[in-house]
């Protein structure tokens, strides 16, 4: 076979596992918003099935074949970027699969689903000790695949390399001294400002309806497509991508805190608009999906917090949300009501934290994932060093494991290092904001009076249309001119949080 | 291997193919429901993705291995009744299949999707010159297959076969001259009887989401159960049985005319309450599915005509319609109400046609396909022989063929055989009806007061636990104590309409 037919013999192939991972993404999809219970069990039966034929095709003979032939120096001048990039992923796939012991591998895969059920108990009754046999059987695990994986030391970073592609423990150490350097006295700042935003009429009652017809307005304000996409509702509200001309939203309503549904499906439709915009060029490959879970998360929090929390979108829509609430927010200043949304104070859960805060969470969490891979931290240690390092980045200590080390689900899904995406999210969302500055300077009057079209098409052309044809580092550098650099995200927090809490410069 | 570590292996085969069909069973309803229109192509890959791995699997070395070995006479001892059916189905599907040259059946399925579209042009051009090489090819294409499996006489027979197994044109013949033969005088006699039921109260304007609340509580009331189910809104209403534990159903509110809705709805839980109620021993097998399309239609003609056209039911229901109606149908007597839903008159369009014309329809649609296979009416011939046939049953010729042969969508589907499946349906349903009331004499006042139970318990013993694993001629002798008869419509339809029409007897 000619190299052009191999390519094209593994385009087709790929294209395949492509669709059953679609049909995966649905049946998925289906499960949270709405499938009848009593077809569930049935339903995982299906997604099995359709998992089981991708691992076999991802790590088959054939898919080496298609490997070793178009990663061969010789033929490389004769292949597209599209092709050399997707074989480069394939590859990676294929070996991170192969070296690990079928057996191991399905026991891991069993382990991920018996955990997370176990974890639900455990966290119900805030009892680690449920949980800590599972928690340790999935950290051996994960010890023994980088060992397989030829790994011997800075073993934490082949965890980060997996959500984050080419991120390390070197680089994540300078950023995170640096957050940690500028907020913590922000923190301070704000609490010993003696201010305090209002924020009771943020849980005015507004029927579940209401809050979707706001809910559309919105998505449709920021650039999310309807004919590419649909909102539901769900328990934990989540974005799915089955196709870029099909990405999903959801959200949760709850009737006294309407702002909660808001930015969270602002959030939701950062991550969607992403995907939404990824060239169609890439369809059926499995570039055609966001290039790391840290640039993901920096377009949700790119609209939730600089676009849904910033002034000027609500002096434009401020007028509609009155609307909804019925005449109960009529008596709310603007000016009050963006105090509100942007009011800072430390908290025990990672997920009701606000913006200031945030990272801090995260800080925790990775000095805890690093200890456990490159320290000597084991995991009947987690409650303690989780409450000390909330003692030292929050300055408080949960009263239970439930509001501790149990509260997520990442570590009992197997998910080690996961959690700094979150953080890099981010600083690389100031990043792209500090760069788009340059070229839209007038970036809050857009916000205000012009919409969004300028800003959304900025982030397209450096972000979105690429999927995964770019890493992350690659991205950025091209977007931003330079690595990781968390001066914008902090230089953003201190202007934001002054101007709030009226701080002395 | 022994026979029973390849029973376990042919089910565990046999399961997978299961689960493609329920994932495609999902996009499709997925994509009928509201998914989102630019993902819409590319969905249609992943369907054709997973549809031929359940062909390839299906015409398999591996499966055909199974078929030999579980088909063998001195093994039989040893399989279950369930086995012994399932590998019966997996034989024919196999043999249809494997006869058929692979370029061939490739065309057919191209040429379904095509023809469908082209269908769609023709219709609304009223143009049949555009659809008939296309049924042209389709028709060739269907007559070769039948020669590959062997036929060379009765061979609509082996097209009826397909969707109603063991039907043959000499019983149709009998049980279709039968029906002509009762249904036309008394069409006559409606006719001549000079009553015109009132019924533009029906066109009273009911909001979407009362019509659909009112939907929501019939189906309860019916017996369909919601955590095994839901509903939702469609342009052509349908059922889907993804498993027996999520049976989806559809419908379409129209403002103006409420009864759709209503009766729709009745008629797809009718077809679902026969898929939830299937045994869940048989969940992963070919047998898990209605046993054939006449019975399946038996089912949800049961529903709409013996319970959601039927006085006693609506006894029971027409006050929460009132109120849903708001007022407006506070002076329309239940009388008159129930005469306005069961008025006949004879009409151009099958979908639009009464309980006592419809099977005139599909006598004309049966004498076409029969001459199409086994006489020598071609392609060409359909618009004139079309409306020779609506003169003959009928008493009307359409001015258009978008009204006439250009109506269904079941031709240009490739769908020869299917309609006579229809009429079947009025029949054995009928006959059931008979059965039932030896059974529960007081079949109209438990409508009335009681509620469903005992009714959709009897249908449940009798046809629904068995999905497929009675073929419906032995279903229907077990049930009935007879094969087809249409003696029990014909006397329903004489009791009922005499009573309306005020005939005389």
């Amino acid at each position: 076979m000619s190299v052009k037919d191999t390519e094209k013999a593994y385009y087709a192939y790929v294209k395949k596992m492509m669709n059953f991972n679609e049909a995966i993404a649905l049946a998925e999809w289906d499960m949270r918003t709405g499938a009848p219970k009593k077809g569930i069990r049935q339903r995982s039966e299906v997604v099995v099935t359709l998992a089981d034929e991708g691992f076999r095709r991802s790590t088959s003979r054939t898919m080496k074949s298609y490997i070793e032939t178009l990663t061969d120096p010789s033929v490389q001048d004769e292949l597209s970027e599209v092709t050399r990039r997707m074989v480069e992923k394939s590859k990676k796939t294929y070996e991170h699969r192969v070296t690990i012991p079928a057996e191991e591998y399905k026991a891991f895969i069993m382990l991920q689903s018996e955990a997370q059920s176990v974890w639900e108990e455990a966290k119900a009754k805030s009892d680690f000790s449920l949980l800590r046999p599972y928690l340790e059987k999935m950290v051996a695990l994960k010890r023994a695949f980088i060992g397989y994986w030829g790994i011997d030391k800075n073993k934490y970073d082949a965890l980060l390399d997996l959500y984050e592609p080419g991120m390390t423990v070197e680089t994540l150490d300078h950023v995170f001294a640096a957050l940690r350097k500028g907020i913590i006295p922000l923190v301070q700042a704000v609490a010993s400002s003696g201010a305090k935003p209002k924020g009771d009429f943020l849980s005015v009652r507004i029927p579940a309806e209401k809050q979707r017809a706001f809910c559309l307005y919105l998505l449709r304000e920021i650039g999310y497509d309807f004919e590419a996409g649909r909102l539901d509702e769900t328990e934990h509200p989540f974005e799915t991508a089955l196709n870029p001309g099909d990405v999903r939203v959801t959200t949760n309503y709850r009737e006294n805190d309407f702002i909660t549904a808001v930015l969270g499906t602002i959030h939701e439709g950062g991550h969607a608009i992403y995907e939404q915009n990824i060239s169609r060029e890439l369809v059926g490959t499995p570039l055609c999906a966001g290039t790391s879970m840290g640039i993901h998360e920096s377009q949700s929090l790119f609209f939730e917090n600089f676009v849904g929390r910033s002034r000027g979108f609500w002096e434009r829509h401020y007028g509609e949300l009155r609307k909804l609430a019925n005449g109960q927010l009529d008596a709310v200043s603007l000016d009050d009501f963006y105090r509100a949304i942007n009011k800072s104070h430390p908290s025990l859960i990672r997920i009701y934290a606000d913006e200031l805060t945030y990272p801090l969470h995260i800080m925790v969490r990775y000095d805890i994932e690093k200890a456990l891979f490159d320290g000597d931290l084991e995991v009947k240690d987690l409650p303690g060093v989780w409450n000390e390092k909330m003692k030292e980045y929050l300055g408080m200590i949960p009263a239970s494991d439930r509001e501790g080390v149990l509260q997520d689900i990442h570590w009992p899904a197997g998910d080690f290092g996961y959690f700094p995406s979150y953080a890099l999210g981010y600083v690389y969302a100031a990043q792209f904001r500090a760069a788009m500055l340059r070229d839209i300077p007038n970036f809050e009057d857009r916000l205000r009076s012009d919409g969004l079209d300028s800003i959304t098409s900025w982030l397209s052309r450096h972000i979105h249309q690429y999927g995964s044809l770019k890493k992350p580092l690659e991205l950025l550098k091209n977007a931003t001119g330079e690595g990781p650099n968390p001066i914008y995200l902090l230089n953003y927090l201190k202007e934001k949080y002054s101007a709030i809490y009226r701080l002395k410069a």
